[in-house]
């Protein structure tokens, strides 16, 4: 870090700290994301100095800081005084020998490549504590949902025996959409790839490649069981009917793509195989492409993490996540948040809501009219009236539901109403949130 | 950190590190079940030392180490060399003068206390900053959910602008006992007291106190807005009738204590309140005393967090897991492992699940009898037979569903089976996950 600098920002999300310059290998999706989040100096102590990738010249654009250096060689990269490089390309080659060169050089490296951690993180791991920095690959599985440091971080402190969870958003968009329209396995995925949720040769998704380096990943990280990814079988979802789901939904369940790893003593159980699951279990809820993973330990029991698996977007905060991580290590913080807030800001509850108000009245004629004078005179409009049949006209309850307005229109409507002589208790007002 | 001593062991989850030696503050559920994982001796580095409590003599029990010192007397605590101190007592004092007193005298703080946090936590992190020390209160809020480190770590890269959540379990188990049930408040509340899921006064769950000041905590580590808990507008769940959960599920939506904050520029809405949810919400499904909360920001969306809100041995994993948060910083590490696992486990397939298989086959008799013969020789039972009507009998899809066996012996059925001359396409058999 570049302790000269103690530039502090209140605009700093999680501790004030040196000035970290990050460069970046790898201008795709995932890569200009970064860029992006960087340029807009919410992180304050986070400076991008470097953008690397081939064809440099047909990759630039104009919103990134006019002082990056775009560069197409690694070389002035690694010669540079960059504190942190940020691996985006994606592949074995180069990716792994820049890692390790970069580690060496003393630079610390955040990565999204789940490929070469599967197969290699340890060894990188290794060589970053022997060089005394640090390597961070939050990215590598499940994109924006932090569960890698939800295992290593938050859940440190149990002992975890099982994980499983809808590791690959390609699979579970074509799962989730046969089930919803009971179209054939083709015509969905041909779907899935003109929206691109699946790419044009979709084997490493398809048959659970990716969701097995992911696998193995979550496996060494939460359960320290450091085995191949592909020690780990795996099942196409290639063959899966609408009939299959007509079945399971019989049998009160669904299909997904489950990635399911368990210890026992010093054997690990591994796979990754369309299976069937609970209509009941959050894995059943997943829909498109989310992603979600379920960690089970001896004294916490299940904890769940999910959301966008995959995505520019996502996958560059968990990629910048990890930047703040390894500064806030570098500066010896822990994750506290040290700084107060710029000013402690004013607060409402003036959500702007629909609404929900039960009434129980005394039935007779005009009920509807004084309320709906009432909250007209207000501004608020109704959208819908419910009543169900079956109770006593001595004490009625019936629904209104309000368009989206303001509470404090609501609360001024409220004491008008509290006035009327036909409710037979106070009318019940919660909030509906969309 | 004992500098000394380097005591390492494969059994260590997440990094070496020096010894950390722990004072435990109360003796209650949550301290207990502290001390019984570190008890374990699972995360090497850290050794209880201290327990302090009021009638020590009627709290000791056999299983800590005999090394540990019970006392009545915090200075024992505060004059030993006790590097981190779990406040497990509650309440605001002494545990607020305890805190700031331990982290004067250069230890570091872990607290699981939420009403102290939502006051002063700004305060006492400007303290531990001050002195070089950490306070961490992962466990102050969702119990074993670790939405704190996921916020101020796994998130750290976007700029959440809204957080909502079920953040009281009292309030859920009610809530969601009335849904199932239809039976009324007053009997549902005695059932939750009864349980254990409330308590004899049960004031500050239903109101919503408890849970505004969780979320008064979010608020800071999570949008930045520090604001008191008081100015957080709540409301209380009483008077939900089980006729609001019949309208409610009219509308698409169940009722739930629904925790919620969202930035508006300088300005902060927030509320605790009953409210409805739509049925396809994640917060809808939360049954029982589960917590789960949703966190939503400008380039990630949505991210789910979800687990045990409560109970000691949940709420001691987010103690535990905090203190190994605080050695990996003061030995320089971010959250890697960088100890290999003691051996690469051997990897299987062999799960033990129930089983699904679809075959489609041309119709004609003895096919079940057919079946049934090599299921019996595989040592396989079959729990169901499903067979819809309006299929060709010339091919005709049916399922078995197998009770639990090992995956060896379906795969040994399934090279017989794949002989028999009436299948007219290869047999679907996928695990069922229970």
């Amino acid at each position: 870090m570049a302790s000269a600098s103690k530039k502090r920002s209140p605009g700093l999300r999680g501790g004030s700290a040196g000035e970290c310059k990050v460069a970046i290998l790898g201008f795709g999706t995932v890569g200009s994301s970064v860029a992006k989040i960087l340029s807009e100096q919410v992180h304050a102590p986070l400076r991008l100095t470097h953008i690397c990738n081939r064809n440099v010249k047909l990759k630039k654009v104009d919103w990134v800081p006019d002082d990056v250096r775009w560069t197409e060689d690694f070389n002035d990269v690694l010669e540079s005084d960059v504190d942190v490089v940020v691996e985006v390309m994606g592949g074995l080659t180069p990716a792994g020998d820049w890692i390790r060169k970069a580690l060496s050089a003393g630079k610390s490296v955040v990565t999204a490549n789940k490929q070469l951690i599967a197969r290699s993180g340890q060894e990188l791991t290794v060589l970053a504590r022997k060089m005394k920095r640090h390597i961070a690959y939050g990215a590598s599985v499940a994109g924006g949902v932090p569960v890698i440091s939800g295992l290593q971080e938050g859940l440190a402190g149990d002992e975890l025996f099982k994980i499983c969870g809808i590791l690959n958003g390609t699979c579970n968009f074509i799962l989730s959409k046969i089930e919803a329209t009971g179209a054939d396995f083709d015509k969905t995925l041909a779907e899935a790839q003109a929206l691109g949720f699946a790419e044009a040769d979709p084997t490493d998704d398809l048959e659970g490649l990716d969701a097995r380096a992911k696998l193995a990943i979550l496996a060494r990280v939460g359960l320290r069981s450091h085995v191949p990814p592909e020690s780990i079988t795996c099942r196409t979802i290639r063959g899966i009917e609408p009939v299959d789901f007509e079945y399971s939904n019989q049998l009160g369940c669904t299909i997904r793509q489950i990635s399911w790893a368990e210890v026992h003593g010093e054997h690990l159980l591994a796979q990754v195989k369309p299976t069937l699951v609970a209509l009941t279990s959050p894995l059943a809820r997943v829909q498109g492409s989310q992603n979600l993973v379920m960690a089970t330990g001896k004294f916490g029991g299940e904890t769940v993490f999910g959301g966008h698996g995959a995505g520019g977007h996502p996958t560059a905060v968990a990629v910048v996540s990890d930047i703040i991580a390894i500064t806030r290590v570098e500066q010896g913080e822990v994750r506290d948040v040290p700084e107060p807030a710029a000013a402690t800001p004013s607060v409402s509850a003036e959500f702007t809501t629909r609404h929900y108000l039960r009434f129980t009245v005394k039935d007779r004629p005009g009920i509807i009219a004084a309320l709906s004078g009432i909250f007209e005179k207000c501004g608020i409009n109704i959208d819908s009236l419910l009543q169900r049949p079956g109770y006593l006209k001595s004490s009625l309850p019936f629904v209104v539901s309000l368009e989206a307005c303001e509470a404090s229109a609501v609360n001024k409507a409220m004491r008008q109403i509290a006035k009327l002589d036909f409710l037979v208790k106070p009318c019940m007002d919660l909030p509906i949130l969309d």
